[in-house]
């Protein structure tokens, strides 16, 4: 019997999937748009669709399959399938997505949020590999968080543990989406990084990114490697900030590795640096210069792999 | 074979030991003065002879005893026994307590850092018993931290996991003794509450705690409970970055319960409905109502009741 896996990732504009083999490394990869304007229900049979079509180009079926794993955004009840609250998804609000999918299939799936995922697929396959902790920050839109202690996700008895783009850096601080201000996505994710862009942009200072009709953290970086002086104090200003969320962190849960992912990764080179110097001088001195600071290795694929694991591990 | 356990607080006042019975219930106790002043190796024999008077006071001898757990302050290496820094006892840097008290008594010793012992207590007797997951906060002179998961202390890969105090809150807030500015223990610690207060007194404002000669955080506690404005409006600010706190742990741990201990937990009740109305409204929705904040069940006891079940689950 088969052993493979398919792993999902469920993005606000993609669904990717892909089938691993038995020693969970990728045979085919499909892509395609989620249209979620569709509707949950339209989402699942797409994902189907997706599942199938994977099984078909590898030359197996479904019911050989050992599980499927769904990675998705927002929290949820991973016992129940449940995804309670997707901030992209509205649809999907309390929606019982691992029980359509497994009555349509007719095999296992597991569920878990997307940024438990890629901290998971780090953990196993990437810059934790050799680790027995790791914390993972996703860098993007907003900043999602993972955590992996002892070969564990860390999900917390509500489902909300490892949200770490909102742990609180600065009370009073930029408004935050969840409520609360001057959580840590408010200072490291693109978002973020364009925001204070803007703000520093209102002075009339001088700047490569002066006058532009819209701005992407992306200019913003390239700025900076430009040696823009705004767009530096810009990344400065993120990097301090991450540095803090990590010392914070690390004054809780004390990781080997913390890696950092998500779209924001690309320009890691731009602020990695100041980011460890920072940790190795204000963390616990039993932890300075121990804790691995690295960009995430698995790139996008991090999600996949991560829930692909996660149905191995539990077959 | 008798399998009574001692566990001892190594505090910097006082040394405080209790035998356990079989079932870890206190058989009696002894407290003596710990006179850190006259150095690690005086310490170490005072410890020693505390075990000895426990057991000489129950009739038993020290090798009948399963093990002696010490509860000690600042971060240490467990596995090694090593108190690698503890601010109060800067002559137990690097010390290696584990092995010189097992040479001593011939017997196994377990050292923990206080506040995870504490938090352990809770877990396994105290306000923590029915849950799988407490996250417990001693505010002292300064604020303890201990984070218990699935019934195992996290203590983080350098042992600096759990040290709750020194999660930044406000990135540009009061300094901090580790070097860091705005850690929780900036605001909810006794020094806190006394240092938020002389602020406030500063003004001239009218208050019973005007032109006193110096001033204690319960003096300020007692003042908010007659009604005191200003002691009000400290207590409620130390109220409001502890609930800050606690829903960045929150997002983080996730945990079942906070247990909140240490010498300001005597005030609790000025100050936990607050807390509790706090984070029910700014934590993740899915954990809304969800959380168990209270105080911590065991007072001082909690530390020696904690060490002497980790010797019990040990053996």
């Amino acid at each position: 019997m088969s052993r493979h896996v398919i792993g999902v990732d469920l993005g606000g504009t993609n669904v990717r999937g892909a089938l691993f083999s038995e020693n969970l490394e990728v045979r085919n990869r499909l892509k395609r748009p989620t249209h979620r304007e569709e509707g949950g229900y339209a989402v699942v049979d797409r994902l189907v669709a997706l599942v199938r079509a994977l099984c078909n180009e590898a030359g197996t079926s479904v019911s050989n399959l050992a599980g499927v794993g769904i990675a998705v955004p927002g929290p949820l009840d991973v016992t129940g399938g449940i995804i309670t609250s997707a901030p992209n998804f509205p649809d999907f609000t309390n929606f019982p997505l691992k029980r359509l999918v497994e009555e349509t299939l007719g095999i296992g799936v597991h569920l878990e949020n997307d940024a438990n995922a890629a901290a998971y697929g780090e953990f196993r396959q990437g810059s934790g590999r050799d680790a027995h902790s790791l914390i993972f920050l996703g860098l993007g839109t907003g900043v999602g968080g993972g955590i992996v202690l002892d070969g564990k996700i860390l999900r917390g008895a509500h489902g909300v543990g490892g949200e770490l783009g909102h742990i609180i850096l600065a009370a009073d601080g930029p408004p935050c989406g969840c409520g609360n201000r001057g959580c840590l996505e408010q200072w490291a994710s693109a978002t973020a990084v364009v925001r204070m862009a803007k703000e520093a942009l209102e002075s009339g200072e001088p700047s490569v990114l002066a006058g532009r009709e819209s701005l992407t953290a992306r200019e913003v970086f390239e700025a900076a490697g430009g040696s823009d002086e705004l767009a530096c104090r810009v990344v400065a200003r993120m990097a301090h900030f991450l540095g803090l969320g990590i010392v914070s962190l690390c004054h809780v849960v004390d990781p080997e590795v913390v890696a950092i992912g998500g779209g924001v990764s690309e320009s890691v080179d731009l602020f990695l640096p100041r980011v460890r110097k920072f940790v190795d001088e204000q963390v616990f001195p039993a932890a300075r210069g121990k804790i691995k600071i690295t960009r995430a290795e698995l790139g996008d694929d991090a999600g996949i792999i991560g829930v692909a694991s996660l149905v191995r591990n539990a077959g």
